[in-house]
């Protein structure tokens, strides 16, 4: 069988940004709904809530090692350098949304109505702006306040 | 608190090719080095094989609901109108290629050596091939003969 050899050069800086931007997109894909619905800005689905949750606690592990320092600068990105110059700070806010979004789960497995689920939503919300001012030349799709 | 009103508005057709692009680019990420891995062109790890083929599990549900009439057309698709005209066929190789990957996760969950992971790996390329020959106008990034 033939494998092209590009399987194993995933160091492309073109595919890195598409990968990247593609695990973002779905980031809010996902949570865009779990936002507004707990914000009662459409109805309240719990089984979506809890699919998406779940959803996000994997896509959220995934765009972070696609970030090398040879894709600074590239046309294709809205990464700031920033990125590459504070690779602690930036860590830091990975690890800040990580930790709300597993909040957030742990709200939703335990069974928490829209309620509970409003606060710990908007807590990761709020962790996408946050790194989104520092890091990216735009703002966070779904801002929260 | 404020949320833009683009998070209940999923439906605009550039976010939904963004969204299933996406989702189609974090597929060939993960499972090119299982493909390249499994067919000897990188030293095998069980650890990212494992870990991979969970992302794939969950990645192989994602980008299908983006696939809505509307996008038909769109300069930034590279899809085929036939997805549309002939939903039943990509329903059905959408299926296939999940199936597969179940396989797949199985074989790996079951603690399977590159031997036993080379031809599952290998169905889930052949099972990508299919569709992209029927709906893409352009090949699958690790194509499998």
């Amino acid at each position: 069988g033939a494998i092209a050899a590009e399987a194993l050069a995933q160091a492309n800086p073109n595919q890195l940004i598409a990968n990247r931007k593609g695990a973002m997109n779905l980031q809010g894909k996902y949570l865009g709904p779990v936002l507004g619905m707990s914000l009662g800005r459409a109805p309240y689905d719990a089984k979506i809530v809890q699919r998406n949750v779940e959803y996000l606690t994997v896509l959220n592990q995934l765009p972070w090692d696609d970030f090398q320092p040879h894709t600074a600068g590239n046309p294709n990105t809205r990464a700031k350098e920033d990125v590459f110059k504070d690779p602690a700070k930036f860590k830091a806010g990975i690890e800040s949304m990580q930790g709300e979004v597993q909040k957030l789960a742990a709200v939703v497995r335990g069974g928490g109505d829209q309620n509970a689920v409003k606060p710990a939503a908007q807590a990761v919300g709020r962790a996408c702006n946050s790194c989104h001012e520092s890091f990216a030349t735009f703002e966070f799709r779904f801002r929260v306040e």
